[in-house]
């Protein structure tokens, strides 16, 4: 007996880092290979005198059905929020979502038909190229420098392809790579987005996490013709239990996600929205990213000197100025799946750089994530891994 | 400006409910239009404490990233509950979903490809509909009678259409029918799955609401290859507001819903589904039904009792052994859109029948729910509608 499909189907895998996930969580394995937050950071306290304040003021409501665009209060403070980047939002411009990802699902199953193209900085967030295939797009990858994506060959592609339905970016501290986009980058890329009547896909989910220099606008911010889509999510400001992120986009725009959301879960759990608007009542949102701040700065500043140290010179990488990320490129010659098995076995997990790339290739890259070991460990894991790339060497 | 959608937008509108639902949040509107559940039903008193514990003992885990799959003592407790109506499940064959319309979208994004035939009770529940238009299937509706679907004309359409790739069915106390499927359809839709190969996607969200006789055995039971997908939900058994539900199903089946998970939203809140575990830990489900049974069970006497004292002669209607509805049938030149402004003009709400048919038609027809009214109000709304059938019959 074999059912059925949808084609579909065939362009789906699992996602590599889920499955690497559960191999990673044993406890004596120094993983760099999620992008999970440091539970150090989480306000469980606050949280259990927020779940009860929720629960004995409001029960009735936290545990019933509440609207598709999300819980009003909390709507209203992200919409408040989103001025930290420059974007003028409205609660009524705001749909929460189960995270961000439930987001770029979105973004898909609004836009494409089978065959339409995506374009993406190439590499882009693993998680993103999965949501994306269950709707049969093509991709097209645009080279990025330490400005962001390459404005002259993205102009190419949009001129060179009748049905590129949106670009889609991670502009701040970018997944995998931690590059930042530049202000002007940001401008060039709405300007391109009108020229040729394509939307654009922002996705970010860091933007807060900066360990140096200012805050940057949001490419939303230099949206004059309602065709960006700004992901947000509580995931790395707060915590990814809640499962919580949302949407900023003009009236039109937004109402197809709203629409969207309706058929796929009816809305985000009403007493997840709750307790996070609450948070933002009682608590300073502020003063709570900057702990995280603090607490990513050191582990970024540890791994970058560590992996200066203990890597051969063979061997580039991205400085990130803030995040969760950095990106290492390997010789040419070296195969960084063959290598993480070798990693494993010395106890040291990554991800493979191959799955960031749509279209396949670079297999001589993997991501390091910093945020969710703690010094020590990753002084140890980034030597054990300096010493099996040196291994590799020729 | 004018943004490129997907074809697929063109199929999706607001749901009639949830738009309805938004006009009869005035708190002087009777309404029987939602499916929501009684709130006085909530265990409020019970998530203070599990939300204190959950986050006092596993706070750090609560509030990360966990797996797709779900939470594993949740899965387990699933696993366990569904020998209820005698499913021999495992942990392994549960995903939990964002509420078991989450499985509804999922169901389609594993099966259907544009112009693929889903086949469906007539009338079938809304909430489906708008799921499963987003893939752009074709909509075959099967009648029913007092046991469930028409098993002949269920043939038919299998013997005479190739592309069928599901049949969806609601076997017990049917949103929008109020209807339940006898033992013996249970098994021959089994046996028509197995002979024309169709996969079986089985929704049971009312299940356990059974005002008098024995629960019966899901279809899922009788399923020998593995082609019944079983949709669950704690939204009418505990509340909405965690939005938990689960898809139970064999593994090559499942494997296809938690691909497609990963992609949709990676994973369900870990603390909602932590919480959902430890109330089966700490209490006991069957006596908080019990509870939520013996609510629901005066109210649907009240209303049925008023209605056959209130309506005239001429409409007929659903005495349901369980669940939240039941389904009224007008003489055929009166339109319950039409009738439902009248209605509101009185300040009750239901939701018109035209809406449950995915080809459309039958728009004599109209839902009533019972749940979320207390008695006295159903007998006022009911009266009051009564009044209004009346004045237009001819």
């Amino acid at each position: 007996m074999s059912l059925n499909y949808a084609k579909r189907m065939d362009n789906i895998r699992a996602s590599e880092i889920r499955e690497l996930l559960k191999l990673t969580q044993q406890p004596n394995i120094i993983s760099f290979a999620g992008g999970m937050p440091a539970p150090e950071s989480f306000p469980i306290e606050e949280f259990v005198k927020i779940g009860k304040e929720v629960l004995e003021k409001s029960g009735n409501l936290a545990l019933q059905y509440g609207p598709t665009e999300g819980y009003q209060p909390l709507r209203e403070a992200i919409a408040k929020r989103m001025a930290k980047i420059k974007v003028d939002a409205k609660a009524e411009n705001i749909l929460v979502t189960s995270g961000s990802q439930q987001g770029l699902d979105f973004a898909a199953k609004v836009f494409i038909n089978p065959g339409d193209i995506i374009v993406c900085e190439s590499p882009t967030y693993l998680g993103a190229i999965n949501a994306f295939k269950a709707y049969e797009p093509k991709f097209i990858e645009v080279s990025t420098d330490e400005d962001g994506m390459n404005m002259e060959e993205l102009e190419e592609a949009l001129k060179n392809n009748e049905n590129v339905k949106f670009i889609y970016v991670i502009p701040d501290f970018q997944n995998p790579t931690g590059k930042t986009w530049s202000i002007e980058r940001r401008k060039k890329l709405v300007e391109l987005g009108n020229k040729y009547n394509v939307a654009i896909i922002e996705d970010s989910p860091y933007g807060e996490l900066r360990f140096e220099g200012e805050v940057l606008p949001a490419i939303k911010h230099f949206d004059t013709e309602g065709r960006v889509a700004f992901l947000g999510t509580f995931s790395k400001i707060l915590c990814p239990g809640l499962r919580l992120g949302w949407v900023e986009a003009d009236t039109e725009l937004l109402n197809k996600f709203i629409l969207v959301k309706q058929g796929a879960d009816l809305q985000s759990s009403t007493i997840s929205q709750m307790e996070a608007a609450k948070f933002f009542e009682l608590y300073d949102i502020d003063a709570h990213i900057q702990k995280i701040i603090d607490l990513y700065k050191v582990r970024r500043d540890v791994m970058m000197k560590t992996i200066e140290e203990e890597f051969p010179k063979e061997v580039s990488y991205t400085y990130p100025e803030g995040g969760l990320f950095t990106w290492v490129i390997l010789p040419e010659y070296m195969n960084a799946r063959e290598l993480a098995l070798k990693a494993l076995e010395e106890n040291v997990a990554y991800v493979p750089g191959g799955s960031f790339f749509p279209n396949g290739g670079n297999e001589n890259t993997f991501r390091l994530n910093y945020s969710n070991m703690n010094e020590e460990k990753i002084i140890e894991g980034i030597k054990k891994l300096g010493k099996v790339i040196k291994d590799a060497l020729r």
